[in-house]
């Protein structure tokens, strides 16, 4: 059951290092607070061994990258891994401009991470090394189908064992690998897509469920994704006539506020593959 | 009828380069996401050649500019211009500094805009190429009212015909021209004026109309003028007791969400002079 | 009675220009619109003189600084004290790392700051010349209680008068201190906590209250402070079932939107020791 990972992030109430885009930051941080972490955005790189040293993880996020703050995701990754923290890599728009797609890479070259999470198309660019995506969405042409989930598990396990780290690929269906096993995951409501954020949410709130549960980090980010689709399915049913995905935005963070190990339990949608 | 232009955006899903302020940008994004257009946000100029070439326009909003977003906002024109993609101008605070002034000043005369929007002080300011305004709200003594709308027409068809650009100004009455023909619109309440970022939301949302509505940009920006104003209507229509400008803002991007080419038709209020 | 620093708020309607942190700036702006004041950011160090020259004051918020910022806060800085403007300090996250508290320290030593706002751990940092905090919030062994209190008023006291800064140490209890006399003040819910920005919008919102009321600014920023808690508890109250901390958020800007003189009056409850 999912729903003891949750319990630790609120009985521990991780701190997690945000270096991440400007768009989305504030519900990042909602969200973080929601799920009972503490979040801290820094990416000055004079400020970010220091801030990156008290916390329990870091969260790269590549959304709105500059000069500037990609030195900060370079120093921050590495002393985080100097200190054996949890780190994670939202490589945001990989595939769709060169600066964030060698960016994302030299990233994982020089940089341990325990969890990878984008959707589809910017995996898919990260794997191969080169990629063009329709600005930050995915590609429908990538999207992972009751068609080719077999195959689709395959590659996130395979680009798992390549890259040792947990590969989580987010879309209508979802997938959270290590080498050798796969929650598939069926929470969240398309509505999501038209909200800006969910994504950033989920790579920051991951982070804390594998803080919060270092033995067992994969069911930890699989506890995130449910808990974020499920958080969508709330947030969706609860919307009123005339509200709209700026109300439902609100109402997702607002689920994860008043989610609780058992509705976490009775809510979780997977297999395990 | 301005209902078809919203439709027109909504079956095409118009991808928007914003390059616009740190203030606003998470409602920019969901308001564009509301209307059915797409957002990306990149301002590092090594990154928006790229990320410029794969939209369909560009959104310049100089509400916190510095060097380096300067620099990108050129360099993504530039680009967009060669491409022949449709760009807008936001010149938020002209007027209120010299490097604003002087920026929007120096991006006028380097890139070709189709649209210019702004109140009136900051589109005063270009016109003239110095002003004073109080901060990035307009000046009262510059309002468009009844008693001056003649001149006002005047103005900014004459501002359009010298720059070749629609000329959008918004406040109480909004005008929409170019060199010939100008919307008069009268959507919208006082209310919008106590929330941060509708101006900035417009400018985006009016980017993607243009680029859906590639055969009467003028009649597109209007429509997405409009819209907003009449979401503005119907998000305080629907204020309960004890709400205030920070659900309004909600409800407005919400209104958006739930807009079609039938409210829109009956809600728009405008003539054409 | 309080409730007439607010009424001078919404009648002159000042206009604060903000430094500060692109996590909370949205919440920020909203929250002094809904106050009555008007919001202006800048923090490019070529800009922030003509800004600040046009406004009546200065909040510098430390929470995302970088090389750039920092430059433009001393600018900025310094024109608002030539100017004579109120300029009020938030250390964000002052003693989690070097080059927060070294920033705060250099900032008050050069700039002469009216208000000092921030949570016990940080002033204790500024007061030392060192620290650390666990990330941006308070360390508990440090919090204001009734056990403490009279240790805290002096030590509010005392850091008041060797700064010549009014001192705003907020929390469960809220400590807002000249050299002689301090407001102690109990309003508030501890769900505010959970709320990424609460503290950021205060700072603003004093800044307003400060230049809206020049002959008692002390009892200026304890009218902010007393309408911040009661705007919380009016917001905790009128959440529904299912409701969470991103509502609250809004609530707590609807209920400053909402706010008058009379229900600040009633609802503030504060000490003056």
């Amino acid at each position: 059951m999912l729903g003891n990972c949750l319990e630790n992030v609120r009985e521990k109430s991780p701190l997690v290092h945000n270096i991440t885009n400007y768009v989305t930051v504030n519900d990042v941080a909602n969200a973080l607070l929601a799920c009972g972490g503490s979040p801290i955005m820094s990416d000055e790189p004079c400020d970010v061994e220091d801030i990156t040293s008290i916390c329990g993880g870091l969260n790269i996020n590549i959304g709105t990258l500059n000069k500037n703050s990609i030195e900060g995701m370079f120093i921050a990754g590495k002393k985080s891994n100097e200190l054996g923290h949890v780190v994670l890599l939202d490589p945001v728009g990989a595939g769709a401009s060169k600066l964030r797609t060698d960016t994302a890479i030299k990233l994982m070259n020089e940089i341990k991470f325990d969890i990878i999470r984008g959707n589809i198309s910017e995996i898919k660019t990260l794997s191969l090394g080169y990629g063009t995506t329709k600005g930050v969405d995915a590609d429908e042409a990538d999207t992972v189908t009751k068609e080719n989930l077999d195959k689709m598990i395959d590659f996130a396990k395979g680009f798992s064992k390549k890259t040792s780290s947990i590969i989580a690929i987010t879309g209508a269906i979802d997938l959270v690998a290590d080498s050798e096993k796969c929650y598939v995951i069926y929470n969240g409501v398309p509505q999501m897509s038209r909200i800006t954020g969910t994504g950033c949410q989920l790579s920051s709130v991951a982070t804390a469920f594998a803080i919060a549960n270092p033995l067992d980090k994969l069911k930890a980010v699989a506890a995130a994704v449910c808990m974020m689709g499920l958080a969508g399915e709330i947030g969706y049913k609860n919307l009123k006539v005339g509200e709209g995905n700026s109300t439902l935005r609100n109402r997702i963070i607002d689920a994860i506020y008043n989610m609780d190990a058992d509705s976490l339990n009775k809510g979780a949608k997977y297999e395990v593959r």
